[in-house]
């Protein structure tokens, strides 16, 4: 079908004699001489703006169409004499495709709260709210592929389905083959449990120690049974490795990755952050703004635990060295104490992975997390382990049996070098990115305890 | 760490007083006066060569590391006097950050077998094949992405874990957290049964009908107990979907996204190609720039089986209107018949899925099939069923239940328009791209009936 997409034509340098665009009608209002119809196509925030005389062919093909259904106007792009648009079009023919009941159709006008939206996740990418985050994310997502395209990064896939438990954590998916109730596990599909992966680490270690420079980005699971803002049972994580790096290099690829995404939102979607910016989080624009303004704050988790007792807050969660810090912590820190996004370096060995480096202070490990103002840790990453005589002790210490770390463990048998990578969740940005409160509202269709539905 | 990459090291304009690049040793040679160290970092597939003189700390440095073990040299980079390559490195320095045992280190320098190398996958990435094959998949993954940005389609991450089943093709893995043995799915994390996608299309139709232009790229799955060389268990695809389109637009956008990634790894992976061409598949570059040259043929399945018919092959499976393509026809159509690339559309309904669009002969489906020389099927795509009536018609004659479809019909409910899309096997565009005929080695970590591991 031939068509101009509404960014382009809004874009235009020229009139036209002849253009078709074609979308979902946000409003109809009607005059006695004409219709002003106001068409989207999700191609970018702002709708098109269409004339449509009445008497006229166009408006009898028009018809009824009212919000909600789907349009082709052909006509004339015109300067727009009103207010709030360059262009506009004089419809000569409209072709009407799907109608949409006024008395079924669940997104009229009004604004509905996200809720109700959640519960029509496949109609609310047609509202400015949901296109914009949808677009954003897609932005973000691209963003995040042309950062580590220029640092000479190869994107890898690692596996979904795993037989290993990365980070100890517990909370996984089981997937199989057999029907519900059958036990006997050597006549599954893989002949032994397989599992949702919580982290493509693992494997992007040894990627990188033969590639160089890797990163995933792909679906990640968490089989917790929270019902949080922030949980999700799926979403997606970024997690680069870099062969012949320190913690330092990770904490510059960090704060590089960060700032390469702000920038790139900033740029190419103005008007949709607008969008948040005034009806989301008002205030965003800056703070993102101000993100760019001066390099991250870096302190060691030592510091900021004096930060902490020194701040006199009155925390839910008691700060001293070796506790977790939680997100009311971290937000301190960001928000309050250096307001600005600050990385916090060299946690202690006990509340951190197996696979972390050991510092030479023996109490603590090459460790860093990025916290940003209103969401907390954003990114969490480290040296890795490389040394097979310490990691081969830290997997004793935890109880675990070094078999079933057999090809880990090779990665420091043969050709061992320093790296170091991170995980960053995907939501967690996009939230940063556009104030939404709700990891439900940046994912299109979201997978939450008891949720499944679309 | 400081380091240069070698393949900036490699395509420096001038010569340097001191560079460090860091590798793996491929190769050592011990001349009397000095050693040769080929050193491979991953960013390339060709070495840098490196001088370390006899008696100088860079040779103690050096000691006795051989294949496989990691390096850091730093050194002055002067033009090579040998032939194969423009630059060397003059060693100052030598570093050896991990070795790697001769007597078990698994990679020597004699060429091992795939099948070998699949049981080290850990590792096999350090070899010449591996990291040329999954540096390809890396900018074969930036060339789609490359070329949906281009035409303006947003990259949407529709769901893994879904409770439907959307080609009622009923191989899909089931997903719990309930223990081994237990029946009872209404205490299951989803309170009903959760599989993993083996199609992002009914969610991407949902995306589409409100951003335009949308397309999915991630991971997939077959829970299908076929061992062969084609399939794999997880996957990647690449799912577009556009609205405002009918079966011509995707033909067309099929074959551009495919001569663009075409087009980009001849560009962009040129040495990591010749190793292909040379080594697994001769003729391989020939085949891909053929694929540019021309267009690709169109041809009615109608008029394919006319020509299947007249070609005079003793094929396998008996072809006559109304059978589904197999392997042989389909390349025997691309490699024989057509030599090129061809698209097949116009099928049978009978023998696709409920959701394509019905054509007036009431016969075939506006679906559409591209075929490429030894792969058979790269792409299978439709324009969409959007008319209400005929697809209720279609669900009641399959027999399923409309209301397990309720928000796909919404989707045809309200504002519904003409839309079509198409699903890519991303293996298959590799082993297209590489003249790999295992899937098992474009995928870093492959996942099939009975194999686990990593």
């Amino acid at each position: 079908m031939q068509r101009t997409l509404i960014v382009h034509a809004l874009a235009a340098e020229a009139p036209q004699r002849q253009i078709t665009v074609c979308g979902w009608i946000r409003t109809r209002r009607d005059a006695k001489d004409f219709s002003f119809v106001e068409i989207n196509d999700g191609s970018c925030l702002t709708n098109m703006q269409c004339i449509v005389d009445a008497g006229t062919a166009a408006h009898e093909g028009l018809g009824d169409a009212s919000t909600g259904a789907s349009v082709a106007v052909t006509g004339e792009l015109v300067a727009s004499p009103g207010k709030g648009q360059k262009w506009e079009v004089r419809a000569r023919n409209v072709r009407v495709f799907g109608p949409a009941d006024p008395a079924s159709f669940p997104l009229q006008k009004k604004r509905h709260s996200d809720e109700f939206l959640r519960g029509i996740a496949h109609l609310r990418m047609r509202t400015n709210k949901y296109g914009a985050a949808f677009r954003i994310r897609s932005e973000a997502a691209r963003a995040v592929h042309d950062y580590f395209h220029s640092q000479h990064f190869s994107w890898v896939h690692t596996p979904i389905l795993t037989g290993s438990d990365c980070e100890g954590a517990g909370e996984m998916f089981r997937v199989t083959t057999l029907p519900a109730g059958e036990k006997d596990l050597s006549r599954d599909f893989f002949g032994r449990q397989a599992n949702l992966t919580v982290s493509g680490q693992l494997e992007a270690e040894a990627l990188a120690l033969g590639l160089g420079r890797v990163y995933t980005f792909g679906p990640t699971f968490r089989a917790e049974n929270s019902n949080t803002p922030r949980h999700a049972a799926e979403f997606w994580m970024i997690e680069p490795e870099m062969a012949f790096a320190e913690l330092e290099d990770i904490m510059e690829l960090g704060e590089g990755l960060t700032r390469h995404v702000v920038d790139h939102a900033l740029t190419r979607c103005e008007s949709d952050l607008k969008l948040f910016d005034s009806f989301v989080d008002k205030g965003l624009l800056d703070r993102l703004k101000g993100m760019l303004a001066q390099p991250f704050a870096r302190v060691s988790y030592r510091d900021a635990i004096h930060i902490l007792e020194d701040s006199g807050k009155d925390f839910t969660f008691p700060v001293a060295f070796g506790v977790d810090l939680q997100t009311e912590h971290e937000r301190f820190l960001a928000e309050e104490h250096f307001r600005r996004p600050v990385i916090v370096y060299d946690y202690p060995r006990e509340i951190k992975a197996f696979y972390m480096r050991g510092n030479d202070d023996g109490e603590t490990v090459a460790a860093m997390d990025v916290l940003v103002p209103r969401i907390g840790e954003l990114i969490g990453g480290s040296q890795r382990e490389e040394r097979l005589d310490k990691l081969l002790a830290r997997i004793a210490e935890m109880g675990q049996k070094p078999e079933d770390y057999w090809w880990y463990l090779d990665l420091r048998r043969f050709g061992s070098v320093p790296h170091a990578g991170f995980g960053m969740g995907f939501e967690r940005l996009l939230m940063m990115l556009t104030g939404i409160t709700n990891i439900r509202d940046v994912i299109p269709f979201p997978r939450t305890p008891g949720s499944l539905e679309f």
